[in-house]
């Protein structure tokens, strides 16, 4: 068993015995059911040190959005000096470490893709390095290179029409959280230890695999990264090989890990996990201990929280489109219910939610509440006063997701549920069905190029759409479209372990590994009305010159999703798990478990530009609603027969997550902020019972958007964030075409 | 139907509808009986670039072994400049090309492994590039340090303790003989719309699988290697895109060729394959058609082997002392036999090795004659005559190869046959099976360190050997090796496919290529006759303080292998076909075809270093006998006797070879050439129509050797060359130890 004298007063378990954080949590963690009341006022040093930033990040957009960037030093573990927020005021920061030597200073990142990585300095006026190109060009390959070179003519076909979009294939895949939290309570001796062990029963039986030389490698990578992360924290001054040894050493620990991971890979998410409660656990040991107080422990966290918000990474011009506003999903979950039945509600996630109120709203970290109608009704309140007050915050529903992944996953994205330490995620974009079904329609014919890019099937000859047959061209448009679509995240996967393995997060996640192979979802609300249109009005196909269809006429009514009919919502039903019976048929990449979601975060704008009118009446290049959203203006029966329409798509059909998006006007819920809260609380209670799965909530009128929209200066907009599809974004950092889609949305004036 | 002007003349044939040279060549080859008596004396050209290039090797030998060396350009197909063996004379050069941009300089090739190549430049004085070192070591993963982060710590001790020896893990594995003569017969840019052909179907069924991603990007590396081709070319102001036009143009094509590959890999063997016959075809349409002589042609061909001559790579001293005398098995063949029954013999088999007459004697290219007593008696003859004046060839059966391997293989290091443009090997050292032998004794332990290096199986307790005791520990710790050996070979092909990709040379090679796994066998007579002396002898067991076994007192006399003894060469069988079924048992990479050789080539040296004290009789620490011979001194009877021991070994038993190599004086012979060369023939004949493999003839006395090693300054040993296991080295050129080892071998003074 071990023993390190700076776990002295925790209760011990198996956590000392193998790498267990979870049971160490369950041992340990105190649940709280008070109110907020306890919560304490930002201290001056966080006052000071986020008043700098808040310049910084002005300075920031009137520079065009970048601040600074590298140009000659490739980002590592240790490729940087110390950097603070302020250097003059560095003894400030109770947590320290950036992710080069300057606050906001972009990192150059080859590995992913060298092309982009010059792009992106040279879309903000920085010439990229000539010595760094030859590396990346003449000796060292990079993942975008390895991906191009084995893509297939189909492939590429599909990815330059945007059937298949945001592929990650010139940047990192993202969506693997490390679990951060080993670091504070192991430290990094003990952890190097233990994948040591584990590298010596790799392949114990004999037989040197394919498989078995891989791991072996890639375990030497991960201990190589451990000792990579301690040499980091050492040029900050800490010694990281011990665990830490209070709560002071356990957020920076565990910060550390976390730096590691966004220093070493630029994935489109990079979130931090499920640390809420763990951390709450040192907390709680101090401010008993009497070496901490309050005011002391939320800073803290106001410091931590900081530092998330301060992540960047250099993108380029058309990543930005996609993905509008600067994300990084440093998605941070608080709540959730354990497993025995207690609330995993601590002190510590309210704090968590307070850094909106101390340091104002902010779209990072991604601030994920887990809940269930369980919750302490204290902590529910609190929160959607929270989402009241700030529209920052977005709710996933820990009750279905606990039975799949038990009482500690971390959402790896947006809505990606992955066991915290034991899982990670093969991510790979979308296939936007709703132009899956225009080529159903025009025998894979693309209706904006008028190229043939999908097979060359039967297309629908008549005036007028048959249900039967549409339906039956679909599905097998939708076969041909779900295995290229595997083939290519296939492709992708092999090249990423190849060229850009993520030592420094595998290191953190137990070496026998589960894998998921993430697929997902576009355009679903707009195939599901068409279908209906098809089935239940009169469609009429409209030819171009070149006899495709390019326009619909419908005559009559027809049910649209997003209403409580059942006769939508089961063709809805029958979407989601038809493509998922697709994807799952397939053969996948390191025998991962396939799953698929249903959200598109923003890039529901840029899939649109690429979709022709459909036959539901969603006009040509016009945006797709987001995620599993009901199609804009679809919704005629108020937010709660929505919110139905949402919650009856089955979780365990789409374990990658179902993303809702809904904004309501304050006065719908209430008069006042505490009617609101409560009001919210009812909706969220009823929405979640029903076995939905997610939901952004924001709390505003489409005037206040409108007012951003044209006066981006005033200061009560320089943080006013929103819930966009999947994450959270300064509105004003939104591009006018996205900010004239959100404007667009529906926005719920009563229940 | 391909169409290319450059082809008339020739007769047509499936070869102009698919790559396929061996149908080409038996289309359009004319088989040759006569004498050599049309061959041509060197032109001047050939004196005079000969004389300078030996200038240079004296220099190169004064200067300690290495002329010249790249220390800051990373050697590819287009690193480097035009260079000639004298630039002003270029003119006379019919055949260019160098390594790099001077004759015998040394190129720097990191990939393998950065330690090895810095290590290269640092015994010769020269100082390694401080910013090659930050790429390699930083940004880009060599071979080596793949391999090495992968080793189990077993492997390592076995590689340390050297029980397994000779491992390509910090260089190139080699072995892989492109088919270069499709670069002359189909030009660059037919070969590149082979392989896009090629990588269009690769996956076409659908089913995107790690090897259809590999094969993906492999195919498209190839494509990029022929581009690379044709700029390399470009650089000494030809354009070989288009098939060459005559002989001089597919001389200089296929060069180009083989130039590619010596100039992105540096394995032990690189072997230049079959071109002999093909080349043949072009010569005689150009004689025919009166556009050359038969001095020119000679010239083409003296220049051609001057160029093989000259290929040399850096290497650092512990491989010099393993592979004496710079050899890089750039092998060669003539001759063998058509499946059609026509002799392969051209007037072009004569002039190769008539270069060692124009230009005396020389290691390489290693000049193998496919043998077969059905062979032209002219040619065999003439043949017997170059060995019995230069010893400076090898012959191999061409009978029992050619019905594993067809009537167009090549030869890939010194008896390890490939089929041509169809096959590579991954090769893979040799196991010590006389270590193997101590190990079963000791249960495991070395008997040079005193460690635990094998399981710790029961060893042997008695005083006195007991056969069926030893044996039954023996065959388990054989198991026990095989097993690991080839788990180390899967590693090291595995990192050797991902960080060294030979890329210029499997874009010579058919895309579906069959792949053969190589082990080998070392210490083999010394097992064999020890088994025997156990079996026939008493053999005692010699233990020290520590109770390991040292030494052996054998009383008693015990049959030996190499005397044509029943008793002893049954032995030899079990061994070798009991080697073998472990090897066969085992998961090999790629699903590769496994084999196994008994050649050590001077290794024997080395690994003898290692090996202690055998029941045989045989010293602690002294060389091991080569390859398949048998230990020095057991021969009593004669080398025919010898030679029929050895010819017992199944070729099906071990078809990446069976190395034996003889030492005859020329008194044993005969009396004058004439007599010698006749002589020759008949045991040629003998030894080969009995099914045996392979035969280094050498034909000197001991004095020779003695006064060779003593005086190397005398003018009459600069070129003297002589053959070793499964090469030919210039005598002085190898170590002190080298040399006595070779001196302390049988030599037979009689039949």
């Amino acid at each position: 068993m071990l023993n390190h004298e700076q776990w002295n007063g925790f209760t011990g378990g198996l956590w000392r015995e193998e790498i267990n954080v979870r049971d160490f949590i369950q041992k340990n963690y105190q649940p709280y059911e008070g109110d907020e009341s306890f919560l304490a006022a930002p201290t001056d040093a966080t006052n000071k040190l986020w008043g700098r930033l808040q310049e910084l990040q002005k300075e920031e957009r009137q520079k065009g959005g970048v601040l600074d960037m590298d140009v000659d030093i490739v980002s590592s573990l240790t490729s940087h000096g110390a950097g603070y927020i302020d250097e003059s005021m560095k003894e400030l920061e109770t947590v320290v470490g950036l992710q080069t030597d300057k606050p906001l200073k972009r990192a150059f990142m080859p590995y992913g893709g060298i092309k982009m990585a010059e792009q992106a300095c040279q879309n903000y006026g920085y010439e990229p390095s000539a010595k760094l190109h030859e590396i990346f060009t003449k000796y060292h390959k990079t993942h975008n290179q390895a991906v191009f070179d084995a893509y297939t003519p189909e492939i590429r076909r599909a990815r330059h029409s945007h059937i298949i979009t945001g592929l990650p294939d010139t940047y990192g895949r993202g969506r693997i959280v490390g679990d951060y939290r080993r670091v504070a309570l192991y430290g990094i001796d003990q952890l190097i230890a233990f994948k040591e062990a584990d590298k010596a029963n790799v392949g114990i039986d004999g037989v040197m695999t394919d498989d078995v030389i891989r791991q072996r490698e890639e375990l030497t990578e991960q201990i190589r990264a451990l000792q990579g992360m301690k040499e980091m924290a050492a040029i900050y001054g800490f010694d990281i090989s011990q665990p830490a040894k209070d709560a002071r050493e356990a957020v920076q620990w565990l910060y550390f890990g976390y730096l590691a991971a966004i220093k070493t890979q630029n994935g489109a998410a990079m979130s931090v996990g499920r640390i809420s409660t763990f951390l709450d656990i040192y907390i709680e040991r101090d401010l008993q201990n009497g070496t901490l107080t309050e005011s002391e422990a939320q800073e803290l966290i106001d410091h931590l929280v900081m530092k998330f918000r301060m992540v960047k990474f250099a993108r380029i011009t058309s990543y930005n489109e996609l993905f509008s506003g600067d994300p990084v999903w440093a998605t941070l979950e608080v709540a959730g219910i354990g497993m025995d039945g207690r609330s995993l509600v601590t002190k510590n996630d309210y704090r968590f939610l307070h850094t909106l109120e101390n340091m104002g709203p902010a779209p990072e970290p991604n601030l994920t509440v887990l809940y269930s109608s369980a919750l302490p009704e204290n902590f529910k309140r609190y929160a959607a006063k929270i989402s009241v007050t700030t529209s920052s915050i977005q709710y996933e529903n820990d009750d279905v997701m606990k039975v799949e992944w038990g009482d500690d996953y971390s959402i790896c994205c947006c809505v990606s549920a992955t066991q915290t330490g034991k899982e990670m995620q093969f991510f790979g974009a979308r296939a936007n069905l709703a132009k899956c079904l225009l080529y159903a329609i025009n025998g894979g014919v693309d209706e904006k190029s008028g190229e043939q890019i999908g097979p060359e099937y039967r297309g629908v000859t008549g005036d007028i759409l048959d249900y039967d047959d549409v339906l039956q061209k679909f599905d097998r448009m939708m076969d041909w479209l779900a295995g290229l679509y595997v083939n290519t995240l296939n492709l992708i996967q092999y090249m990423h372990d190849k060229y850009y393995y993520e030592a420094a997060e595998m290191a953190l996640i137990d070496t026998d590994v589960r894998r998921t192979f993430a697929t997902g979802i576009a355009g679903f609300s707009h195939v599901v009305d068409s279908l209906s249109a098809i089935k239940y009005a009169k469609v009429k196909a409209i030819r171009n010159e070149n006899g495709i269809v390019t326009d619909y006429e419908t005559t009559g009514d027809f049910p649209r999703y997003g209403n409580d009919d059942e006769r939508a919502d089961e063709i809805a039903k029958w979407l989601l798990k038809s493509f998922l019976d697709k994807i799952k048929s397939r053969h996948t990449y390191r025998n991962s478990e396939p799953t698929t979601s249903i959200l598109t975060i923003t890039s529901n704008v840029v899939y649109g530009k690429y979709t022709g009118a459909m036959p539901d009446g969603r006009e040509a290049w016009v945006p797709l609603s987001p995620g599993a959203n009901p199609s804009y203006g679809a919704e005629q029966n108020g937010l709660l027969a929505s919110l139905n329409s949402v919650a009856k798509l089955p979780y365990e059909w789409a374990l990658d997550g179902i993303s809702n998006t809904q904004s309501m006007t304050p006065e719908a819920l209430g008069h006042n902020d505490e009617e609101r809260s409560a009001q919210l609380v009812n909706v969220l209670d009823g929405y979640f019972d029903q076995g939905a799965h997610h939901l952004n909530v924001n709390v505003f009128g489409r005037e206040k958007l409108l007012d951003a929209m044209e006066h981006p200066e005033k200061e009560e907009y320089a943080n006013f964030t929103i819930r966009v599809s999947g994450y959270a974004v300064k509105f004003i950092n939104l591009t006018r075409e996205q900010q004239l889609d959100v404007i667009a949305r529906t926005f719920h004036a009563h229940m």
